[in-house]
């Protein structure tokens, strides 16, 4: 048989687990729950093994079986994906973590990994006719779903809250997005969204109301394990305000486990948020199935202020089922670890990857991390979008200055 | 015979020729001129084939044959290289070069192409046992250097004009450099490092002043060549400030072609300076072989803002060598091609990088660039690193606003 180049087959409500084509633009199942894409893994299987993907471009194209797009003329993008997977020696030493190691999400488009959801999700909206779309975004996601609609010639109205990183204003306006700013939070651009959307000529493509952009971010699952040589680590550590990045690791694993090309074991997934912002911590010590929104959210990790995450559920079964945890971090201390991780090892990492190394050094500490482990964390853009998060104080030289030698 | 990690013989005067011991750290030859590495290539050519090359990691440690390092062991940094080669075919039609292509250095660590030669520049230094460096920057080469020197244990002096992008500031001390702004321009920066440096317990890893930085940089040329399948465009256009990159890829193309992987045929190769600096274009047009320092130069394109260049002899060398050309820009342009390239094709330019569409488009509208040839530019690093670019002006919205739909 000719094999194909997407497996998938169809979309499958989060809740009820109902089936729904894949053929027609969707938002949510007919309960409100998220939905997901489902391919013919058997059919992945007879197609391709992990070593014939090693050989292929370094993008995050290389898994387009296990992608959503059907025809390769609508794989464009910015050659995103295959980001490095780095060691962090000293700092992991120093922290009683020896096998530390950072998924660097910055080298992306845009700066963050926000583009896999986009070079994804923008690729199918363009091959299912989608022409209009709109979306709330903290920054990051606007700045890369507006490069990617520029691409591929689709109009983004991009709603973000006044207190964004100010480059990402500039980001999603140059590549000629429609972008609104709100006096308020994410949630309060995504109502805004909905009503936009809901006269359905604008498609809703909001984190989880639109099934592909996890099928993005999923591949930072498959390239950690590829990296690893298909072996997964101990630990994957994961700052999460939507959620949709752990929710994708976490289905790239199972789908790997599916295809036989990891084994039965999977890495325990920590989802790390911030203290003035953590709803899926206090669900996940709670006990809950559901997560409750929280309000007069705040935290110097603004990409993980996500006051209501429509994926909690799925990140609460994610972390759950891998017998993982939820833990916060105080904004102090994420700040003292970008300073901490730019001095030993040279990476200055944005604040929401900072959140995790404190999360690791707070689980090291409980002993929930065992010293042996190896770990994962994600630094999830590029340190260097957030000018204002660290403070410098530097000395300034006359133009003629003669300065004492040694 | 085993094969080398690297084939480097020694070092040579680029002006005498005079050969010198690679094995200690040098500065300049003794006339003054930039020193340059050389291998044995006939030992290259026997090693290694450009099809074994091309499956090795997609870092540029791929040609590490060709690169000073001796000992794999000294080749840690951050995955860096083998950057995206994209097609720009929306704003390539548009100003009559269908086969515009980019090399986006904008996913490099820290941002910018100076990661290059910041990581194979400090690799040789610790190489050779450097432990303190001093050097003039205008930015981004003080972040990418600081950050390398950080993950070697390298102590770096890094003296930049207080008109550098900020970011920058906060990325060189956060990775635990000792910082000096100066109330000047790069060239004030130099002098300074060069007193600091005289007595030699601080090494002068100014542009060209220390040899190996231009072997990270020439990785560019190579890595042009073998995605585009081991063949040369018609035209490569470089942003033209200390004029390292553009000298690297010269040196890149000559050693390609002595190892016979590429054929006689070389691409034309443009300067680019913005028209309030532009030493080279005007030591190119006046037929100088020596470039003569300007004053109060001044450019949006900071990075390109090097009134007196120790490398510009060379530049003109390499642009006169290959029937290549010089041409000067306005900021007025470069701030509008930002714009179109980021609604066009989704990609925002750095302003350097923008001044090589500028000169894409001149040249083609003077005919020098014909409308079938390929023409490859440089974006020599990440638009958002220079958030006060572009302005943009946006509406806000209140928190509870109702829009009015469609």
């Amino acid at each position: 048989m000719q094999p194909k180049f997407s497996y998938l087959t169809d979309l499958q409500g989060s809740r009820g687990g109902e089936r729904y084509s894949s053929d027609v633009p969707r938002n949510l199942a007919s309960d409100g729950s998220p939905l997901f894409a489902r391919y013919d893994l058997d059919g992945v299987r007879s197609a391709v093994s992990p070593k014939e993907i090693s050989q292929r471009p370094p993008t995050l194209w290389r898994y387009h079986e296990l992608l959503p797009v059907q025809d390769p003329a609508f794989v464009r993008g910015f050659g995103e994906g295959m980001t490095p997977l780095l060691d962090l020696p000293r700092l992991g030493k120093a922290i009683g973590v020896p096998k530390l190691k950072v998924k660097d999400e910055a080298p992306l488009p845009t700066g963050s990994f926000k583009a896999r959801g986009a070079a994804v999700g923008v690729a199918r909206a363009a091959e299912l006719g989608i022409t209009k779309l709109a979306m709330p975004t903290n920054g990051n996601a606007g700045s890369a779903w507006a490069a990617y609609c520029a691409q591929y010639g689709i109009e983004a109205t991009i709603i973000m809250p006044l207190d964004a990183p100010a480059i990402t204003r500039s980001e999603c306006a140059l590549a000629g997005a429609d972008v609104m700013l709100i006096d308020g939070l994410i949630s309060d651009a995504g109502r805004v969204v909905g009503q936009l959307t809901a006269s359905g000529a604008v498609f809703d493509a909001s984190t989880l109301k639109e099934p592909y952009r996890v099928e993005g971010k999923k591949t930072m699952g498959m390239e950690i394990v590829e990296q690893l040589g298909w072996h997964v680590p101990d630990v994957i550590v994961y700052p999460t305000g939507g959620g949709v990045g752990l929710i994708g690791i976490y289905k790239a694993l199972l789908e790997l486990q599916e295809l036989g090309w990891i084994g039965s074991t999977l890495p325990r997934l920590v989802s790390v948020q911030a203290d003035g912002c953590d709803p899926i911590v206090r669900a996940f010590n709670a006990g809950e199935v559901e997560v409750a929104g929280q309000d007069d959210t705040h935290t110097v990790a603004f990409g993980i202020n996500v006051p209501k995450p429509l994926g909690g559920r799925a990140v609460l079964e994610a972390v759950r089922a891998t017998e993982g945890t939820a833990i916060s971090v105080s904004d102090r201390d994420i700040l003292r670890f970008i300073g901490r991780c730019a001095a030993d090892e040279g990476m200055m990492f944005c604040p929401e990857g900072a959140a995790t190394l404190v999360a690791v050094e707070a689980l090291r500490d409980s002993g929930w991390i065992g010293e042996g482990e190896e770990v994962v964390v994600l630094n999830t853009g590029a340190g260097n979008k957030y000018p204002d998060a660290v403070k410098v104080e530097l000395p300034t030289i006359a133009r003629d200055a003669v300065l004492d030698t040694v």
